[in-house]
């Protein structure tokens, strides 16, 4: 099978198609039909239900790479039988810039001030050598240390294994999580969401956190109890939180989380769509380099994980 | 004259005498009344009024550290007999920090987001190679590079002097600044209040701006003309505000910046009084080391200049 003969499917979102078709001609491969393609560049993050349809009649295709870093929505769709590679990783750095806003503006008191109709007392904490406790040690992890390193904040990294994690203060697995967890001035959710992590921060581990403590997740919604973050929040046990991302999402209108002063929502924008075209673009144009080449692929899925 | 002995006053504010006390023994010196001291160290930022009545009863000072990095309203109190110094440059980490939550807060529209109370659209635009217009080239602008270098923005930095400032991607004379904000996403004030540099952002240079280019002040509330920020804001001449400083200040009750939502106050926390304290402390302990020693001392004023 040609490696140069690529398949980029579907086209039902125009830019991104568009851009990757570009990436794929930039790395030196030519843009086929899917009959006659070695790979397939999945082109539309939104079209999982479409995904088997457009790839069995391909029995040809090795590689599949996916947009996104996270994969839930195809997970049960993948088999052994294929390369599979995802986003992950390129997405960092601005999922990282998320993280850094949120902790700021939690620091600084931005909400309560945003809200403001007169002169406030003073508030604020500084984020120079705070405590922070990062569940998961993936690339969004790699890229906020790099942006914060001029900080130096005395970082927990709780991750699966208990392989140090470079750079922090020390590393723990999550058998340890309320202990890991209990010491910070906020508490960062960067996780992929598997059967382990889905639910990790439920009323226990939010009574193991301090009180003027912040909950900050850019993971999935699912990590998070959401019933059970209502409470902390109404009840002052933890003293504010910031999502990018809910249970159930997007949050339905007048849901309790919408009317809490200590809760801010963003709309899973650690990266928006305008951000992160150019960055998956550049993860295809390498990968199809690199395949075309015969060398390893960037960002491969571990199907057994689901990540 | 014995330069050991060293006078902390008045005791005004017990929190700051304390840890002025406690500095100045650190350092080796001997708290005496001013009128055996040397040197006096002012330990109370809000009675520049007391300031001549402690003073000139004790024409042995010869050196007076004062609190705070800007000294307008010591100003008109300074003579050229003395060596006068302040704390300029100890609160500039802080004070970058709060620079850096502006601009990521205002990149990422955390205030629309936290007035929100449903699903909103993607709105943001990263930091990371981002054009940024400092105007002013002191301990800030130093510390708000160092801790946003690793986000590779083009940065203009906008001076009195025309000498290159190291790390800025340009340097512009204060004459040409309307050019050098004109291109920039955030143009950020952290300069010092002088004839010169009162009412610098005017409606013409908010003209000057982008549309789309927000204004950050953490420098004086005097640097702003409000009125024309207001006009600003409202007609959609600039994209957004966050001030730290304002004038008047405090901004009082119903002043039409409290009612923008594309404005967000801060109560002059760029450094709280509790971030401070430690900082003015430290600076308080280098400085009598540096004068029983007779080393130069740091963070001089330039009694011609006001700062």
């Amino acid at each position: 099978m040609d490696r140069h003969l690529i398949a980029v499917e579907p086209a039902t979102r125009p830019a991104m198609h568009e851009i990757m078709v570009a990436a794929v001609e930039e790395a030196g491969g030519t843009v086929v039909p899917i009959e006659q393609a070695s790979a397939l560049m999945f082109a539309d993050p939104m079209a999982a239900n479409a995904f088997r349809g457009i790839l069995d009649p391909a029995p040809n295709v090795e590689w599949v790479q996916l947009p996104y870093a996270g994969i839930e929505t195809f997970s049960h769709n993948l088999d052994t039988d294929r390369i599979w590679t995802c986003g992950k990783g390129v997405y960092a750095a601005p999922v990282a810039e998320w993280i850094l806003t949120a902790v700021l503006a939690s620091f600084r008191a931005i909400p309560r001030y945003v809200r403001a109709t007169s002169w406030q007392s003073q508030e604020g904490r500084d984020l120079r050598g705070a405590k922070l406790a990062i569940l998961g040690g993936g690339g969004i992890t790699d890229a906020f240390m790099e942006l914060t390193a001029a900080f130096e904040c005395d970082v927990t990294v709780v991750r699966r294994r208990d392989t140090p994690y470079p750079g922090a203060s020390r590393t723990m697995t999550t058998d340890h999580l309320h202990q890991a967890i209990s010491d910070a001035d906020a508490v960062i959710i960067a996780l992929s969401l598997t059967e382990e992590t889905t639910g990790i921060i439920d009323a226990a581990a939010l009574a193991a956190m301090r009180s003027d403590a912040f909950l900050l997740n850019v993971g999935r919604g699912g990590h998070v109890v959401t019933a059970d973050l209502v409470d902390a929040l109404r009840n002052g046990v933890i003293q504010g939180a910031v999502l990018d991302v809910t249970d159930p999402e997007p949050l339905p209108d007048g849901h309790p989380l919408w009317h809490l002063d200590n809760c801010v929502i963003t709309p899973h924008v650690g990266n928006t769509a305008e951000m992160g075209l150019p960055l998956i673009a550049g993860r295809v144009r390498d990968n199809v380099a690199r395949w075309i080449a015969g060398d390893d692929l960037l960002g491969p899925v571990n199907v057994d994980l689901g990540y």
